[in-house]
């Protein structure tokens, strides 16, 4: 019985997809966050490299991935795909489940994907020094280990409350060189004038984003990084789904349902972005559901609309399902799935009804990690878990149904450095939050009116 | 330039190696603890079923591996080979340095392979629970994989300076249902003995096997399960060295040293023992490296003589390199080298002087991690570090010596559980010790005379 699915090194994908060439009506521009006109190339550049810029902007089909890429993806890739027959077993379903396994990664998670990808383009125009922002650290470790292989001086402003209680991620990101900061930190303008209004103020996505794009801007050696969110990081992360389309093949076997989970988009978009597009040019359809956090709810109960994408407003307006660039979710422990935007890409997909979303809680989704690890043996990072989730209800949907439908679902990582979440959850600290219709009211009430 | 040498499915081993088969002198024989005589298969039934017991005194030189262990092995194995170019670029050096990655499967160590065989042989045997004992947590963990897989209770005895100090090792084996005490513990009589004398004791491994096997002898549905040591588990390992086997030929190379760190002795042994069969039956020899830690140096400074595997001398006596089975090395991170004792086939091994042992400082080591995971990308675990520091001194040996010698180790494990003792190490809080003679001869003055 074949449980494991995996492709030679020659199969590993030649060139990345960009959904944006199938994509039936065309993005909205993105907006100068002073002049609410359209960013050109030159707006970007003291952020990105030009190579990054082009990939941004990019519509065509496919984008060559660079042998010294694909060299250090041979590390661990292709990655595996797995038919999870014990899983089928336990749940009684008469469904097929496979996964897609990023978690074998030197970082443990399908951030690297992106992170290989920017450190070489950033080498390659003569980047001394890369900032960047990370929370739960799953995205610091990997542009750190990136960082590590092609020689750049990696800064990374860690949301203090992660800083300060996951200090094991901070030790990876040190180990493997990296610099890391708590923030808000004294380090920039915008740091020191947070800490002057509140000087325990424990940090959010946005703000660390806001300081490291300040860095950024500052010196013509320092360029920025983002983890999620933008075109060329979900163009990175094709690689997934290009990858999972030849293993399902290897499988005789075809998605009728595929499930990802989103925070900022990219995993999600990873996965199903290239199995969207093929149904985009004529090709099979498959559903696709995201799974998001009900304590982040951006696709369920966010507005599609203008925002920035950090709390100092410095970054572009981009149309996007937001919660408003000041949102800050409750305490929860899926550190990945916080932020309070949507990439664009992802969003424009959503109101093409190309796929559908649903929220769960975390407890849901630790009950539904739990009983992975049980009977598939590898413990998912708690962002996983909400995937996770999502196809067990899938998987008992058709037990019901009496369907043997197919479901593909992405373990975008393991949990080997979020245990302490799954400690809070065993001995019942973990609370659950769900907004009331006023509190969605406030956090959308104060959007950019563009 | 290919940096990764993976085998296809199809090439994984079907059975284990056993060098009891090419050993010119037979191995001494285990003593039962009380009447020192020669014990016999029946003494060893209260604690193991026959299969395993079958395995521990086989003299065949291929033992088949089950169909529904290699079912689970395909999880993860075989097992990447790397060559380490960026290594050695760095290092300068003109050896070729390979290394075999334990850390791909789900416990992130190679100890599953011992503990999927394991939870296997009980299953077939009708137990329905198996005790055992960990350190740091690398074996808990594993035996608790195995133990969801095939349906088996585990009860793992943590060292309780562990279980405090590392909550979210226990938090792993919970999450794969297993039931995680701190030893010494008020469950058995030996553990209420040692609490009697001392409430606040913080346990060995010598104390907790010691609990371990009380309750596994007292309930014949109940077994007990050793991650290290035993003749059998160092059995199941040689599936790494036999797979590195074929990836040396695949590489069109062959290791003139061999490098691997000891605890116990299993993972040496795994990667080590294959090669020395090899050379024992006429086929070329390579220089073989035990490392060892200088604060539990069983090897280097231990003695080869008779002694009890646990702290209550519960266990059959036998010969092996020991400090003393009342010694306990001081707080250092390598949890998995903290063991008084040396596998009695490593030993005999070292008696007929098939391979050579050094041994490091904890500093050291972690030194010589860090410089492995910035150029390298993977963090090794602290156990694992011993083995890269005693490859990177090879490979700077042939830099001095201008030799172009093939260099192979192990890579036993990652360090994502263990980046407490990097944050230690960056923090200068570790400290090394290195023993006085009077040390040495103290610890080695308890040595039952047999």
């Amino acid at each position: 019985m074949q449980t494991k699915f995996l492709l030679d090194e020659d199969q590993m994908p030649k060139a990345w997809y960009n959904i944006q060439a199938d994509f039936p009506r065309p993005m909205p521009p993105v907006l100068h966050p002073q002049t609410h006109q359209p960013v050109g190339p030159a707006d970007l550049e003291p952020l990105f490299p030009m190579a990054l810029i082009e990939q941004e902007v990019s519509t065509e089909r496919e984008v060559e991935i660079p042998e010294p890429v694909r060299d250090v993806y041979r590390q661990w890739r292709p990655a595996p795909l797995y038919r999870a027959h014990r899983l089928e077993k336990a749940l009684g379903t008469p469904a097929k489940i496979f996964y897609k396994y990023e978690g074998v990664s030197p970082a443990g998670s399908h951030k690297p994907n992106t992170a290989i990808a920017q450190a070489f383009y950033n080498q390659q125009a003569g980047t001394k020094r890369l900032t960047t922002e990370t929370g739960a650290g799953q995205w610091g470790t990997s542009l750190s280990y990136a960082g590590a292989l092609f020689g750049l001086d990696i800064n990374v402003f860690q949301v203090r409350v992660s800083y300060d209680q996951k200090p094991y991620r901070r030790a990876v990101m040190e180990t493997y060189g990296a610099h890391c900061l708590p923030s808000p930190s004294d380090q920039t303008e915008f740091g020191r004038k947070v800490l002057a209004e509140n000087p325990e103020h424990t940090g959010s996505l946005g703000i660390a984003i806001s300081e490291a794009v300040e860095l950024a801007v500052q010196d013509p050696d320092t360029k920025y990084a983002l983890g999620s969110v933008l075109n060329h990081v979900l163009l990175h992360q094709s690689i997934i789904g290009l990858e999972a389309m030849q293993q399902m093949e290897m499988a005789d076997s075809w998605p009728d349902v595929i499930v990802g989970c989103t925070g900022g988009g990219s995993n999600f978009a990873g996965i199903a972005f290239p199995f969207m597009g093929h149904a985009l040019r004529g090709g099979e359809r498959s559903r696709i559901v995201a799974v998001e956090p009900s304590a982040c709810p951006t696709l369920t109960r966010g507005k599609y609309a203008y925002d920035y994408g950090d709390t100092a407003q410095m970054t572009p307006l981009t149309k996007m399902h937001t919660l408003g660039s000041g949102f800050t979710p409750p305490g929860f422990h899926a550190g990945g799935l916080r932020y309070h935007g949507m990439a664009p890409l992802v969003s424009h997909a959503r109101e093409l009804d190309l796929f559908d979303a649903v929220s769960y809680t975390q407890r849901q989704c630790f009950e539904a990690g739990v009983f992975f690890a049980r009977h598939e043996g590898i413990v998912p990072a708690p962002e996983a878990n909400h995937a996770v989730k999502g196809a067990i209800d899938e998987a008992l949907r058709c037990k019901e149904e009496g369907k043997s439908e197919t479901i593909l679902f992405n373990l975008c990582g393991h949990g080997h450095f979020d245990m302490a979440a799954y400690t809070a959850y065993f001995s019942g600290e973990l609370s659950d939050h769900e907004y009331s219709e006023e509190e969605m009211a406030m956090a959308l009430s104060g959007l950019p009116s563009v």
